[in-house]
């Protein structure tokens, strides 16, 4: 409250943002990037173009098609000793093709999972919208496909979660908070959800999140707050908390998340999946919650690689408008199939900034992400180079200027007098901050953004991927008051998003794999 | 001082904002558009395209085989009762070519006209910066090429001069104001002063501006206010006050501006010469005082509309950043050498919005506009429909957040924590409103342009052309306080730019063309 308060709160704002020191007095020559942008790109060897305008179910095809084989049959070889294995898309797909089981019957499986899950005290739901008789019906119709031989794609059945901030039809959008519906209904599925309903998927419900997605724990007093699967007093990281976990819990070979600020990768590198950042504009933001901005993406949280890559070939396609405005390349993905494929995996150079690596809370960390390294040096004549990426503090303001700003342009309508007494504190105090943002500020960091484009640009001429560890540290540990008072920890949002943010701002394309586990 | 206070002017900007109340908390649905974009245009029939990357002295020569024939000698029958006549650029080219005159002596004339000029009292000075012999160094140079049959094009000789917003080596860009080369220091020419270099223009000196390019008036107490040839006790009109008066004077055929908010199309207008605003990012804003932004541009201010095109042929060219991100199609030229040209004039349909013919100060002016429609009509079979443009209060609100914005980032390192002392109150009253946009409000200004430009858009698919008047008034009296202590003067301010603002928020190419002038 006092945050809020006109002069007290605007002194206390003053305090953050010098401590975040911006660069409004600072000259910078740079004009302003408005939308992350870089310059056309010779095209990759050995890759494979999808049509943005073609249809979703077509992709899934072509990307399939660009997949390693699989051997989808070992995962019913039940032999107790073998430990758990996560179902893959094409895991489902085989067994649903071999009459070894059905959409219709996993279903069942898949709902007492859920309702089991429900019943935790305290409450720790993954999904916080979520039918039965809903998901029976599209299992049903998926069911009755496979009968007659008219499967839609390889994601027909497939039970793909959806994280709150996206329109998904009958359920409502609520953010993870209790009365956003009030104020945005939904009346169709977004843009990327009726592409996975082309290709058939079971969308199963909507998942649990950290309030409006202003917070990378998952913290959430409203719905309670989703653990972590393999640590069930850790957080699964946030904001897209829910989508994280169900995927880690293995209930669901894929959810969507939204990433502005390694909402995807951060809670996908803390429950032990991947989570794919896809590239600014490639994905249409019509029907999300905050259907605009400039750094934020819908994308892909699934338990290995090549499932990423069938859902991204399934949403992907840009905005009317960003076709306009930043008139893309044809979107590619590399043909895993093919021998040269992977010769050419040898080729890779990959930039790595060391003093990330030394700057992690665990040696353990950095150890497996040098593991990963050295492996693709053996394995396959991959490169590594020292990198240094400068002005990380300036990307960290000037990220926080964008995506403060664009999230209160869309949130203030509801929210001015008094009426963000409706949020948590820790949205509130977020908020408070945003609004403390002049226009001068969001100009100025535009320039930042070109700036670091610079930068990056000079670095990926000498590179072709940056490596670092998705975060500083792995998952936090839930302090009791938190559950239910919330929390507000600078340090650990500090250390979660501090190697992301690139991703964001300047639009690249992010993955975030697991390279190991390690329970603390 | 009241409005730079933290509380007091706070208050007060609070209620500046409130009258002008802006869109904060309207749910606007458009995603923002960060700098002005349409989609891609067909292209027009009899139109010569130029290369951005050509030499501009190439470019200057395809745009002079596109203008019709003149009889340039003309100029010379020294009738006595001959009405006054603009040297036009050919008039100048002519006379150097036929040996009638050279640049060295028209240089002569040109500067015992400037010195006398300059000894009125109060000054009200057309040049600023202007060093005699640094204009005879370039005179004599072109001079030489002239007697060796070397000149560089049809601008070869010919007196530009340039607002003090752009770099012109070895001037110094003050912006109107007396220190403010103290911070910008001037190493070299803008970009577009070096292309005018290369096709061997005269460049004369710095015009008199209004300070930093923030008002509409030409008011100019550091200096001393420019007076408006026609009619010395009222304004010029401005910010490009020096150039339309150096121009409308008869002492140069061509001038640069700036224009983002009018400040090139309200200074011809009032003045009765012609000034075009080219289309946004068409020009180059290197070496300019404010280097980038979203709505200003340079843009050639002259006697004529042909004079107008061979100014833009020299000038144009995007920045090397624009071209990626706006990657913008081929500038062209009408060919009005060609009969098929003027043939297809008559296809024409122009846009009037009834509205604004009924909105201005006196009926001449409505009517001056109306006659010139009925003409077109009449001699070319042009046809006029009606038009409405909505939202244009949303406009104007839009405007001012982006290019308030703009300016005060680039401004903020000089004028934080008292130095804005040092500035007239017009621009501390201006500059203390632009500190009290919010980031939020930044963007949903950027929401705005996108839906104002969907309007226009859909306007332009019936018409051709938008036609107003340039302003609701014709030139305003200087009262005789405004020239000692200055003026902020909202009324006169919104009547001179009431017309002009969709060119500015929505990047379109716009022409101020004089259709009369009325002494009153």
């Amino acid at each position: 409250m006092l945050a809020e308060t006109p002069i007290i709160g605007s002194m206390i704002m003053i305090f953050l943002k010098k401590m975040n020191r911006g660069a409004e007095n600072t000259v910078i020559p740079e004009a302003p990037m408005f939308v992350p942008e870089f310059p056309p790109q010779e095209s990759e060897p050995d890759v494979v173009c999808l049509e943005e305008d073609g249809k979703p179910e077509e992709r899934v095809e072509l990307a399939l098609q660009c997949l390693p084989d699989n051997n989808a049959g070992s995962i019913w070889i039940t032999d107790p000793a073998a430990p758990f294995r996560y179902w893959k898309i094409r895991d489902y797909a085989y067994a649903y093709r071999s009459k070894l089981t059905a959409p219709s019957q996993a279903t069942e499986n898949f709902i007492s999972a859920i309702e089991e899950s429900n019943n935790q005290n305290p409450l720790a739901p993954l999904l916080i919208s979520y039918d039965p008789d809903e998901v029976r019906r599209q299992a049903a119709a998926s069911t009755q496909r496979f009968e007659e031989g008219s499967e839609l794609s390889i994601l027909d059945g497939i039970f793909i979660a959806v994280k709150d901030d996206i329109d998904c039809y009958p359920y409502p959008s609520k953010g993870g908070r209790t009365w956003f519906h009030e104020i945005h209904e939904v009346k169709k599925d977004a843009v990327c959800i009726s592409r996975l309903r082309n290709c058939g998927a079971v969308l199963v419900g909507k998942t649990n999140m950290h309030e409006l997605g202003l917070g990378i724990t998952g913290n959430n007093t409203n719905f309670g707050t989703t653990r972590n699967p393999h640590a069930p007093d850790r957080y699964t990281g946030g904001s897209s908390s829910g989508s994280a976990a169900i995927v880690s819990s293995g209930l669901c070979s894929a959810a969507l998340g939204t990433d502005g600020g390694g909402s995807v990768r951060i809670p996908s590198s803390l429950c032990g999946v991947v989570g794919l950042k896809t590239t600014y504009g490639r994905t249409d933001m019509k029907g999300l919650i905050f259907h605009y901005g400039t750094v934020a993406i819908v994308g892909p949280i699934t338990a290995t690689v090549e499932d990423a890559i069938l859902m991204y070939a399934a949403i992907l396609g840009s905005s009317p408008a960003e076709r306009i405005s930043l008139k893309p390349g044809l979107p590619c993905l590399p043909n895993l199939s093919s021998s040269e494929s992977w010769c050419s995996l040898g080729s890779l150079c990959f930039g790595k900034y060391t003093e990330w690596f030394n700057d992690v809370s665990s040696t353990e960390i950095s150890e497996k992400c040098e593991d990963v390294l050295n492996q693709l040096s053996e394995k396959h004549g991959c490169k590594t180079i020292e990198i240094v990426i400068p002005e990380l503090h300036e990307m960290h303001n000037a990220h926080i200027v964008s995506i403060g700003s664009e999230v209160l342009s869309q949130l203030n309508p509801y929210v001015e007098d008094g009426k963000s007494a409706r949020l948590t504190n820790d949205t509130r105090i977020n908020l408070a901050l945003f609004r403390s943002f002049t226009a001068s500020d969001y100009v100025v960091a535009q320039c930042l953004r070109q700036r670091l484009m610079y930068y990056h640009m000079e670095i990926f001429k000498k590179v072709d991927v940056i490596v670092t560890p998705t975060t500083v540290m792995t998952a936090p540990i839930i302090s009791p008051t938190a559950l239910t008072v919330g929390e507000t920890n600078m340090p650990i949002t500090e250390n979660l998003m501090r190697f992301v943010l690139a991703g964001n701002l300047l639009g690249f394309p992010a993955i975030s794999v697991p390279v190991g586990y390690d329970k603390q």
